[in-house]
């Protein structure tokens, strides 16, 4: 059987932080080449010293260094890169916000937009970039997610957090808990469930059962406890079903991921950044990965920081990033069965 | 070795719900009478009902009923009951909310307390009792948790929900999540965790860990997201290392339960309802049962309730209930150690 692989390019993220070294230690998992063409975008400086600092060229590993993704061997011992620019990378330092780390981490992610919008690559993984680095050489957002979706000019970019059999979506992420109950209007759980519908479909799920988390303890136990259940989230599945999507919910929140975990939802709205986070985390936090929908291409992530403290520390371990790629490669192959 | 256990006296709940066919059930588990000499406390026609129509009298399991607890027998096959009045039980449809329903299952009450506070049991282990049924005898307070508190003049009912090593603790529960954001005072973070701190020490433990969860995302990334830990929960934990106590936090609530899932603290204090049930009952659903500190007595409690819907089918499983009276032995036992 001649299996479809997609070429999947994995941004460096940034150099002060674990990113290289997960990367290039990735890419020695011979699973990753089993399921995709793994490839790495970033400073090949960095990464060179990277696999050096993990005695990985001891190991036989070596980097190989191509301008065209068509180019890439794709073979466990050989780690294809695409070299992003020429930089003063051996000033960068370990655990520090630093301009040209920024700029370093921001040239790669630039890059790997070229590369899927000109369908060159397939899907882009992306190791953790600084917040506070890219805002030094004034990227104006404040993230991945809101790089691409605006880069790419996409409607919307739709984070899904994957936890084995647990598919979750959230209303909102990156906002106080305050903020966040109100912000769970009728509207904006509609819109969600839709694009959650959306998707799902496209991996050809026929009629994706979509279940909505509740707010309120017991879903407000019929209005006992607050009154989002029945001003916003009934009429929202309610409006969802009549628009033919297989919604339902509110289902209380200590009750859906148990049940979503059991495989009972293809997919579950959770109403705030926590709700789904500790779901998942506590049931499996390293195989807790991000996939983002709704770009013209795949897109996943780690789920950890650029972890300043260990880096350079050859302690960093690389499960994350491979589970993500893995995740990745899945997706893009549901998508076209 | 001579081993103590203690008397569990288990209140048999509605009886228009599950309760008394998960009592005589769990009392079938030969691990119960490994662990601790149980007795049911409730209606003893009832309780003979449910023991036929489980066929568990031809399986030569009998009801011993006693009125002293000293006179049971405690022993497999042998189902010791004290019986709390004379009803027209065969009236009880399965299934609704009924008045006399209500007065059986608060007299199992009534008599579990007069027997706890008698010292002729050492815990009360309760089946689920509904809030309607009670509400219709007059029954002034909302729950089981309230109504030990205040019947046995206690100055306060500390709920612990516990789920292999995660023990958790609350803040609040049945109140509104926006009520709940609100409600996670300075005050009252420092109350709990002085008091989590006294009932873990009563169970031997020196300087008990006690991690305190966050609020918002990412604990407010430094105040991007929420005011309430800089302006609440730091102070909380400042104040309470002031104090002597092993304090710690506030920890993102998407790794405080998952550290918590691996032994590192001794304690976590949730700050709404759904944080820390989220976090147990997708790790663990039927491991996940309650235990009420700060009474005279320890009081277990399953994680469900009546289920009308099953109740009487005999599909209903006693495994939260013999998890739950085996939790509260434990727990007994490390209190005496």
């Amino acid at each position: 059987m001649n299996i479809i692989k997609p070429i999947v390019g994995i941004t460096m993220g940034d150099p002060a932080g674990i990113g290289p070294e997960t990367c290039v230690e990735a890419l020695t998992n011979p699973e990753i080449y089993a399921s995709c063409k793994p490839l790495l975008i970033g400073c090949e400086g960095t990464l060179q010293r990277a696999l050096e600092q993990k005695g990985l060229d001891q190991k036989g590993f070596r980097l190989h260094v191509i301008t065209d993704p068509k180019d890439g061997i794709f073979e466990l011992g050989v780690i294809d890169v695409i070299n992003t620019g020429t930089y003063d990378w051996s000033s960068i330092l370990f655990g520090e916000v630093q301009k040209l780390a920024g700029q370093m981490a921001y040239d790669a992610i630039l890059k790997s937009i070229d590369l899927a919008m000109d369908k060159q690559i397939d899907i882009v993984g992306t190791a953790p970039i600084h917040k506070e680095a890219i805002k030094l050489i004034g990227v104006p957002q404040a993230g991945h997610t809101e790089i691409f979706q605006d880069l790419t000019n996409s409607p919307y970019a739709l984070t899904m957090f994957n936890c084995h059999k647990m598919r979750v979506f959230f209303v909102s992420r990156h906002m106080s808990l305050l903020n966040a109950c109100k912000y769970a209007t009728k509207e904006r759980v509609l819109e969600s469930v839709k694009q959650i519908h959306e998707e799902l479909s496209k991996l050809g799920m026929d009629r994706p059962k979509i279940a909505v988390a509740a707010l309120n303890p017991h879903g407000s136990d019929n209005g006992l406890f607050g009154n989002e259940e029945k001003d916003h989230l009934i009429p929202a599945v309610e409006s969802a079903k009549e628009l033919g999507i297989n919604a339902i919910g509110p289902v209380p929140a200590d009750s859906v991921f148990y049940r979503g975990k059991n495989g009972m939802y293809d997919g579950i709205l959770s109403l705030y950044h926590d709700q789904g986070h500790i779901a998942c985390k506590t049931y499996d936090f390293e195989k807790s990965v991000t996939i983002t929908f709704g770009l013209p291409f795949l897109r996943s992530s780690v789920d950890h920081g650029t972890a300043f403290d260990i880096a350079g520390k050859n302690i960093a371990q690389s499960i994350s990033l491979v589970e993500s790629t893995l995740q990745s490669a899945e997706y893009w192959k549901m998508q076209r069965s």
